[in-house]
């Protein structure tokens, strides 16, 4: 992969103080390619966690800030002001700081899901941004490149009419009531409708997956039937969401996504089937995927390995295939593809990273799903909620 | 496992000539562990087919029928006629020889669905056999040995309160219209609503990860919700089966039934987790399992190995762990119990063999699921087809 | 798989009573397919024991023999005498009945080693049989389907020439010293030099693994370098084998094979790499091989799947890929296979089933390796022992 | 991981222009966890490739220097000059600059293997570096996660006493003779013994593999038994290695390493098995390792999951396990963990990472090995050459 060191963007944070997971992630990301560098930070509404974050951080003292209005005021002044905002807080935080920014003129880097209602998610996207402020969600795993090359294959026809989508996203970590300990703060805003919304396990972990189906096949979802369910006595969210999907044109799918299937740590996997070929990917072993065409021996990818044409798919390796690279590089992947964008030199990788818009399926997929469920398992389009 | 070359069960066989696949399987089951002798058979109601088929396999001239009735009559006039019956015929096909043969006191061993409607399965299990003869019902899979293991992991409480069930059988020779070629007997008959019944891969496959979820985990089903779908242009039957499934106590599942997903073989596949721990096992691979205690590592039994208090996954166990046993031992094993059973030392089997009553339920779960597809997806219990 | 049932080959066995691991093996084997009828047998030298062994499985009293010589005798003079033994002893006790049968004109199935010493086998390579009777070494890896395959690929040069050749056969059962308690038959003779022969591991699974590549690569040896080890206090024989392999045109390759290594249960591999291409195959997985063309994705074939022009490995396939066959299938099939070729229909298998010739060579493998160990690793040409 | 954006390392590079893969590793290692700023280079000797090189990374142009003398005096005598440098030239020029910056008080991490000979190495090794400045060798597999844990485990005695150690790198990059095409400059030095030293395989990718079960198993070496072959015409170092070993107190090992192993990307594979359990890492899917005590279920540890006791293996995981890490977090950790021995914060550290002793014990692993393949596999200890 190219570096840019000579051209790094100035970025800005807004939550992910000492101790946040994807604060962390967000920041290892921007990092790794080396064409951003961190100058200012809302780490914190509480000013000590943020001032030691900053500190920690290596922010000057002057760019450490408690208030996302006042970094954005202060910073669109700045001649060295941030270019680019990461917005890492948790889900019902994301629409203020995303709007401010954008009215700023600074890009937007946002954790998903887009916003914690539907209705933040639709005026979020009617926002006119200043100076062509650009917004990037970071459904993450579309940076792995076997998920681009899947999209590619699916483009080229290689699976021919695409028939059957199997996604699903198990994990364990909330087999037990962790969010009641007091202990796990990740857990506790996960599983709070005021800071998640509507969606639990839906809105964590199934919109990864459902966004990973959209971004490999590019079908458009008609409805879902969805059973939602919370196994943990006193969670208020769901923790195991069982979905069944239509698709124009007439494909079927099948989501699931739980977060007390024991044994499983982050077990996200998408399986296409046409009428002439099939992919099956996995999360945990990222570098391989499955392609096997009708009537002919399975083939078993590899990251960067031996297969002709796919242009997306091999311009995010950035070493050998054989040695592994993981969900950092693929973060990274969405971090330095929008460097490039901002830049003016990504014209490449437009049509690639996740938007607004496909916040907004987020959404529609999350309450569709949640409406559905509640009303017994009702087909429920998405263009009805 | 014991060899009882000396009391050896006399057997014959309804349908099954020459060229077919599952009335091979069947003998080949029947003399793996050498507990039957094949002395009688109605191969085909072809003559020549039947006479042709009935030498090849070394039956005596006066035991090769053409009929199914003679084969009863004459065989239970016979003071060395035979104590069992193998029936392999198309699903429609099943209920008459059943009826015959265990009104004429014979044994029967039946492939699977139990037959082409409900109202036939229903009469079957009202029928009063005679001298005590017996039915089974060839769910082979749960011949497996670490089936048995799961199941009695989940008796021991091994996985506490099940909540989620996860059960798939994708293949994919269906792709193309092979039966619509003429060619391809076995995928005729298949996809014949006149031989095979209401549904299509959810009777021929589906049935098969219905019964094994129900055998390993005991529950029973309060209600489906199903969209089945044909993809092929001109196909008769479903060839994709989603469905979503709730039991008796709160647990939900999924299956999933596919005999259009390029780069499936024969993928049944379980998954299973409760409150404590999970199991996962794959057909394509079957001397292996993974069994998960919460918060601990992953394990991977193996068939025959090191685990404790496993009687019933042992007793079906031929060879060490590590050199692989497959499809036909676990078949052979269903014969082999069933073979102690009739000769009456089958004590520890009783229990462990599907029978007449897993038949009905195969067949509600089918006429449930079409009726709850045709209903638009409506969650349909069991009880009421 | 055709079935000949009325054409049973009438077979004796020696050795194999009542709980002996390997002679049951063989009787499944000699059942599974149907060309064999079990009606002879010198199960022990033990008269309770042979007359229990032989009454369980069904063998009438005046064919129960103590002693093989008089069995070779009684049987060759019946008009309904077997046709063909099977040899199930201790390696030592392998040379004296196989020599008895062959020179009474019945065909000799017989366990590997062929011997417990090289001038053993290499006088059995030089007895005149009577009548053309045969002679099948078990070498039961090589009835895998997917080896049988393998041997195509290389012979028709998809591989293009060899280069590396890496063979292993770990095992972890003798870990801890069994064979020392008393209460594990199977491991005492195993472990001794007077029952064995000169090599423990080597000679129970590393003959295994070098007949393996042998059958696979058709290339000769040339010379081995070796360092066999003892690791368990106490024990007489090697547990542990590590060899350097040098082979006829230049190819190299490596063996171990080990009975302490923890976690392995029967971890037979095979691994052959050329200028073309390379496969892998595991036995403990063994419905499935993969098979790279250089510069290519790497295949998953699968045991009758699909790729073209491979007939000896379709001759061997009962049922569809995707339902997996195992170890007693494939020993079936040596058994299936010789029995086509005593009935004079089986040219297709001539040059594919182990012979004598293998035996000797499998013997000069083990001293050659016992030497070169002996000799500090110095290269010993197999020619030479 | 903590953050140390405050306490940037000032780093300079030696090797590393544009186009060069592992100059780019390193660089992408220094930044990933933010411990390190790059603001200086020697990037290659032709000053235009130096200068462009230098620019694209954003280094001042006084601090782009075209002789690693020059940058060595110059930056120790700027206030603000480097800490620590990078040496990721050929082998050949490893020891010049090596030599300079150590005697210059500049920490150095170096490329493996240490230098082109062990005349080299071993004149390194005595070299006084200036105010402690410290030497890091990346031997980069040495910072995955579940090597630090096997490691721990090993230590632990978790595998009671070492009994067999197999240690395997195949590849398969050099079957065919790309360095004869002008076009692989990678490909060219490394079959060059001017600039490889007297080792192509051997030096290139078995050196990893043997640093790595030295570094998980502690063992010392006594003797190598090797066969080194140069299986593509007109190559003139090794393209396969077979090794056998024997180490202090008994245990042995084979080593096996490829470039002409069809179908391996980078298939690093250690496997150590003692008289208590066993454990076995691929590098190509380096988050998972298995784990088993003797006489029970194999487990499948994973990284940063559910196994007590391993501070070791935990403090350099940076996301939840089942999230993949791979490469390039497993070299950043060598990076990470070399910078706070040098903040001096990183007593926790001490004895993790390679050093210049482990560069002289690889080179003497290469030219024994070497010096036995030359000797027909004669036993040679490690302390002779």
């Amino acid at each position: 992969m190219a570096e840019n060191g000579a051209k790094r963007i100035r970025l800005g944070m807004v939550g992910g103080g000492t101790g946040a997971f994807i604060g962390y992630v967000h920041r290892v990301a921007s990092r790794l390619d080396g064409d951003y560098e961190l100058v200012a930070g809302a780490l914190s509404s509480r000013p000590e966690v943020a001032r030691e974050s900053g500190r920690n951080l290596g922010l000057a003292d002057d760019r450490i800030y408690t208030s996302y209005e006042e970094m954005a005021r202060a910073e669109a002044a700045r001649p060295d002001g941030i270019q680019a905002v990461s917005i890492v807080t948790p889900n019902h935080m994301h629409f203020g700081p995303a709007k401010a920014f954008l009215e700023a003129g600074i890009h937007v880097i946002c954790d998903k899901p887009i916003t914690s209602t539907i209705e933040d998610a639709r005026k979020l996207a009617e926002i006119k941004s200043k100076n062509g402020a650009r917004f990037l969600l970071t459904h993450n795993y579309t940076g792995y490149p076997l998920i681009r090359q899947a999209r590619e294959l699916v483009e080229s026809g290689a699976l021919g009419n695409i028939r059957v989508i199997q996604a699903e996203y198990p994990q364990d970590w909330l087999t037990e009531a962790v969010e009641q300990s007091g202990n796990a703060p990740g857990a506790e805003w996960r599983t709070d409708p005021a800071r998640s919304g509507a969606g639990g396990a839906i809105g964590d972990i199934g919109t990864h997956a459902y966004n990973l189906l959209r971004f490999v096949t590019g079908l458009k979802t008609e409805a879902v039937s969805a059973d939602l369910t919370s196994f943990v006595p006193g969670r208020k969210l769901d923790d195991n969401v069982h979905i069944m999907l239509r698709f124009e044109g007439g494909a079927r799918g099948m989501l699931w996504a739980s977060q007390v299937a024991v044994g499983n740590e982050n077990g996200l996997q998408l399986r296409v089937y046409g009428d002439k070929g099939g992919i099956e990917w996995r999360q945990d072993n990222p570098n391989y995927m499955w392609f096997t065409e009708f009537g002919k021996p399975k083939q078993l990818l590899t990251r960067g390995g031996s297969i002709t044409g796919a242009p997306a798919s091999t311009m995010n390796v950035r070493i050998p295939s054989g040695h592994p690279e993981g969900y950092l590089e693929a973060f990274a992947t969405l971090y330095t593809q929008f460097a490039a964008i901002i830049r003016g030199d990504g014209a490449a990788y437009e049509g690639l990273l996740p938007t607004l818009q496909d916040g907004v399926e987020g959404m529609e997929f999350i309450n569709a799903s949640v409406k559905s469920s509640q009303d017994d398992g009702k087909w429920t389009r998405l263009s009805d909620v």
